[in-house]
């Protein structure tokens, strides 16, 4: 089993004022391609510390990422030291050097002596040419073992891991193939799910590993296989996502990547709806979940964040005696805002929230969780209650997944 | 200088599929009582590998803070390793079986023989009850080094380490003094804000430490001190920060904690103003994220997303022949926006956004990334265009960090 050790540098993350992001993407890229991460550290830029435990490492596993330290500052030192553990000296890379001065002349910068530097490497590396920064990424080979150092900021890491290293392992090293399927359920709790799937769980083909992977509102069951024939590792899989999939059937709103907006996306797209949302207690988050996904447009007309009572009254045609008879936070007003919304904005579907996010404005009878969601069409209005959290950021959140799980099985005529 | 390793255990960590948040959370905690975080180390369950790290961790560090590996499953070797590592063999702690017990009745549930495994500790440790969970902590002492053995769950570490181990760690080592005091901006980029203080900066008094964070839209000034007299250290850094000020005035939107949408809530407050938001490109973020802040109900009023055209002629009256002759991302467009939502929801200030989030959209005269952002109140309408990125999701914070701002600089009449 290939084995790989990932090496994060930086006194800010250590210090804890920023998140080593890095490490865990790359942790989860190395594991889709058989890698295995033996070890993460997260040493300071120094270079006595960076040394020894680059050595450590390049005796204990076989493939190394190292990121951060490699800025035109002072304080970067990731590269020459690199240089002392191979010994190798400095040399210009033409490549770079070119790359840099674009960057800057788009930039309409003068190109300065330390970003010149950015240019050399280690004559004994292989360059990894960075498009989207000026520090360029060094693959060495040495015996069994390949170390590869990248630049610490995350988005040009994670572009030059994808185009550049990925290749670099899978020439270098004889993986595995792995095979992963997630299925992704919402509308239901991990232990309830582990209750329904018990058996099927206990029977689970020997080489297949299962995860559960809980998130706010969703659990994710992700199967794993490794081996050498990927045509019979995926067969394997299937075959148990069949046998699973008619005890779960009501939670499953897609597999690997979908997230539930997509996969609603994607459905009112195909049916030619469009929707509109009346939001109170989410305050705009549902709206901002729907317009996250590119193409949103399409079938998105808009939403109204009606706050105060008043925005309810006068834009969405709630009387006002319902509101005093039975509270804003109740089932008839929720389902006259899902109504209101839909006949206002001239939209197929209309969608509503209504509830007491907390942290105040609770009472006995409606405690802060209290929260009810709507859902209007031509043939149909209809709502749910639902009991939440004391927190008010975890009561946004799950009104808003609930309200996309109720769109979707709605969707799907459940 | 007190040194302190962080040892975080867990398979589901080395894969990438949980993040680490424990390991950031306590570099934070332990650098604000002075103590530095020399290394993080994540390894696997794996008793030789626990055992090794563990040692080396002894041997190089004055501090050591284990995270996982406590639970009832068999995975959870974390106890068994600690015995071999110091000679210790484990007994039955009464107060822990207590509060295992306690737990499990609270529940309804009956003690299994793993539970009560649980209380069983290291005889040569000093115990830290677990009031929220199962497992308890443990801290051993011996020479110089004091290793404290905590569970994984984050509520459940971040009790312990709070009520029991800081007490812990400052009764055993003699720390230093810290003060800091972190200074927020927004509305200026990294390099112009380092030209604008770089000759502040170049007199900083020795012993203080400045550092640049930047995040999007933002960018944080830390200034912190070490010494033996916290009073001295308040001092030193509060006259550093009445040097700067006048230079960065206009950018400065508050210090340590504030966030922006904090301190406008508080400043609307105060001048008893309520506002409304009609968004375009950033599609309900804008709400949402003054919404996120309980009590925001006291100064907004409500928002409408007007994704579709339809919603801004309908809605916001804004002119058909307007949005043919301007475009719906335009000057004129988003002032219209701005005076329609304050007018039609009667607050005193109408905020609103209209742009190209991307990824498709773009024109040569247009392309993603141009966004236009409105305030409007009683005296004066304005605009400002944005000329953001590529990318929808960076273009959707940046336009709502930066219509905040423009609130902000309104409010305070700039």
């Amino acid at each position: 089993m290939i084995k790989s050790h990932i090496i994060t540098i930086g006194d800010e993350i250590l210090s804890g004022h920023i998140a080593d992001t890095n490490a865990k993407w790359l942790s989860e890229k190395l594991y889709s391609i058989g890698v295995n991460t033996s070890k993460r550290i997260t040493i300071s830029d120094d270079k006595k510390q960076i040394k020894k435990t680059l050595k450590l490492s390049i005796n204990n596993s076989n493939i190394i990422i190292v990121t951060g330290g490699l800025g035109p500052t002072n304080d970067d030192i990731t590269k020459k030291t690199l240089c002392e553990v191979y010994g190798s000296t400095l040399i210009e890379n033409k490549e770079s050097l070119d790359n840099i001065s674009k960057i800057f002349k788009k930039r309409g910068l003068e190109l300065t002596k330390k970003n010149i530097e950015q240019a050399l490497v280690p004559d004994k590396c292989k360059v990894l040419n960075n498009e989207f920064g000026t520090a360029p990424g060094m693959a060495f080979y040495e015996d069994n073992t390949l170390l590869i150092s990248l630049p610490g900021v995350p988005y040009e890491m994670k572009s030059l891991f994808e185009d550049k290293c990925i290749s670099h392992i899978k020439q270098k090293f004889n993986l595995p193939y792995i095979y992963q399927k997630t299925i992704k359920t919402t509308g239901i709790g991990e232990s309830w799910l582990s209750d329904i799937i018990k058996d099927w769980e206990n029977e689970i083909e020997e080489g297949i590993k299962l995860a559960y992977l809980p998130s706010l509102g969703r659990v994710k069951l992700r199967l794993t296989a490794k081996g050498e024939n990927i045509d019979e590792l995926k067969k394997k899989i299937e075959n148990q996502v069949k046998k699973v999939l008619p005890l779960i059937k009501k939670y499953v709103f897609g597999y690997d990547d979908d997230e539930l907006e997509d996969v609603i996306g994607k459905i009112l797209s195909k049916k030619n709806k469009t929707i509109s949302v009346a939001e109170s207690c989410s305050g705009g988050n549902v709206s901002k979940t729907i317009t996250a996904l590119p193409g949103s447009s399409n079938y998105f007309i808009g939403g109204i964040v009606a706050y105060s009572n008043e925005v309810k009254v006068d834009e969405l045609k709630i009387g006002k005696e319902l509101i005093e008879r039975n509270g804003a936070v109740s089932k008839e007003v929720v389902e006259k805002m899902a109504e209101g919304i839909r006949k206002k904005f001239k939209s197929d579907i209309g969608l509503s929230t209504s509830g007491i996010a907390g942290p105040s404005g609770g009472t006995p009878e409606k405690p802060v969780g209290t929260v009810w969601i709507g859902y209007s069409d031509n043939k149909v209005t209809k709502s749910k209650k639902l009991n939440l959290t004391e927190r008010r950021d975890l009561n946004i959140t799950l009104t808003t997944v609930n309200l996309l799980n109720l769109l979707r099985l709605s969707l799907k005529g459940d």
